[in-house]
């Protein structure tokens, strides 16, 4: 069973009698009387991560993959909470002193504060990050409209390459290398692109689990198809290297998560604010789709306007 | 290394420029401002739970533990996320039909929502609880006053009896082993109380590690010592019983944490109040001692006054 269905079916109902949790389809959960906006997630060694040789690193992605989610909703993050359960191995003075310092790396960059959190003994290493914001105002899933453009922030795919390379399952030099697993440990959150999301964005999504799995997220109430272009999908001229150098498939890099990108659907009349907007904060912004009426089939089509098939549509938690 | 260690060692810096974190030394996260009370809390089978045969039961347990940090603080809980690390076989679709019950049941029982979560494979089972309440004020640790009296609400010891006859520590009749068993999954919390407490207590804690080392942990951080009258320690007459029975000590039963009962200081001016309070609601309140200068050392005296030995203040996660 996947994540998914297994929310919908066992505990949808328990959230019903209360309308901020948003049925638990959202990233987060926002009451608007009291601005508060929550984001909890749990990350598991093996799963969500990929080992802890490098605390340092590991314990900032998982700081920005949950800050993401809040980020992505228009909403500036202000205090984490983070709970480790862990051995004595991996909680060893010299690790903790390594997450200690990376926990206050981010806190400076990102201007958030550690709150709380439990450190517990289990063998098996996982951390459960609450993240929580403020505000009156939050962009939701499923609010894109017929014609909307979609856009994505930044780059996609490198973070995933940065995995790979990390499995050892691509080879490449040392530069290359060093690049792609900084974008997997430190993916680019854009805190001040967030700000100005409310004014334009109708809906959006921070791409975890592989563009067509949160794009699917993202109108997954609504009567909507999409169209994506897939030579507009933004990636690295370091993955565009890598792409030729070792002839990968595209399709297969930007589709599989971790991007922690911003996923947006806005009104074509709103394309040059977005433009502007990203220009002047020095973020890369692209046009990669639009949404479509359902009596359309979804597709992501190349330049000859011919339709790609994609094995894999992301990340998803099976039961 | 204990638990308490590791926090000041390594994380308090980072909550420093934060106020309202209360140096991490608190059940609760407070944001005075925002109004804003967060627990947040890590269970583990084996450490935390005995074992999940009894999903529903341990669901309730949980819950309760983790609003129980709010409620203690005199604040009511409002919402609760829970984050579930397990596998197929822990979260079978018999378990989670189980687990969906519970969960409604503490909703209503407790007036409380679930907000979201996450659901993520690990072959070790545990979950992530956070609670958030709503309230301008709450009670903190560390604000004892000297001479105050100190209040336990409901009896000790039931639950921790409860886990060694779970564990076939202890064997008793099939009606002792039920109370037992019931106390231990399902402690009782005192919401309506938790209310009244903002009016008279000085400071407050659950019981959640154990009595003694409750208490210490509730004054810290302030120059002063107690001294407890183990025949005013409230225990259940069931409990009586047993360690009459068994010939069990008393101390080693009241002093092993679970109780989730609420231990607060108040003036002794208060006296009168408190136990009129507890007497509407229905509700068992004992003063078991009183707060005393730091020139005395901590004592636990029994009927003669003679000072008794304790093996163990209770439990400490220790890495």
């Amino acid at each position: 069973m996947h994540e998914f269905q297994l929310i919908n079916k066992y505990f949808l109902e328990l959230s019903k009698k209360n309308k901020s949790s948003l049925n638990l389809n959202d990233d987060v959960f926002f009451d608007k009387a009291k601005k508060l906006v929550v984001s909890v997630d749990t990350y598991v060694e093996g799963v969500h991560f990929i080992n802890f040789k490098k605390p340092e690193l590991t314990i900032k992605k998982i700081i920005r993959s949950s800050i993401s989610d809040i980020i992505c909703k228009g909403v500036r993050p202000k205090y984490y909470f983070i709970s480790g359960s862990g051995n004595k191995k991996t909680f060893s003075p010299s690790n903790l002193k390594k997450i200690s310092k990376s926990l206050k790396q981010e806190q400076n960059k990102y201007n958030i504060f550690l709150c709380g959190g439990d450190t517990v003994y289990s063998n098996k290493l996982s951390f459960t990050v609450t993240s929580i914001g403020f505000s009156s105002k939050i962009i939701f899933r499923n609010k894109a409209k017929l014609n909307d453009d979609i856009y994505v922030t930044g780059n996609l795919g490198d973070s995933f390459t940065g995995l790979n390379i990390l499995k050892k399952k691509i080879n490449t030099n040392k530069s290359l290398r060093k690049y792609f697993e900084h974008k997997y440990y430190q993916p680019d959150l854009f805190l001040d692109f967030s700000n100005k999301l409310l004014s334009f964005a109708h809906t959006s999504i921070d791409i975890s689990d592989g563009l067509i799995a949160d794009l699917e997220k993202l109108i997954n109430k609504q009567k909507f198809s999409y169209e994506i272009r897939l030579s507009d999908i933004p990636i690295s001229r370091n993955l565009k290297k890598l792409i030729g150098q070792k002839k990968l498939d595209k399709i297969s890099y930007i589709s599989q998560g971790d991007d922690y990108q911003i996923l947006f659907t806005a009104s074509s009349s709103k394309s040059r604010i977005i433009n502007k907007t990203a220009k002047s904060l020095g973020i890369k912004i692209s046009k990669i789709g639009k949404i479509c009426s359902n009596q359309l089939k979804s597709q992501i089509i190349d330049k000859k306007g011919d339709k790609i098939a994609i094995k894999t549509k992301g990340y998803s938690h099976r039961f």
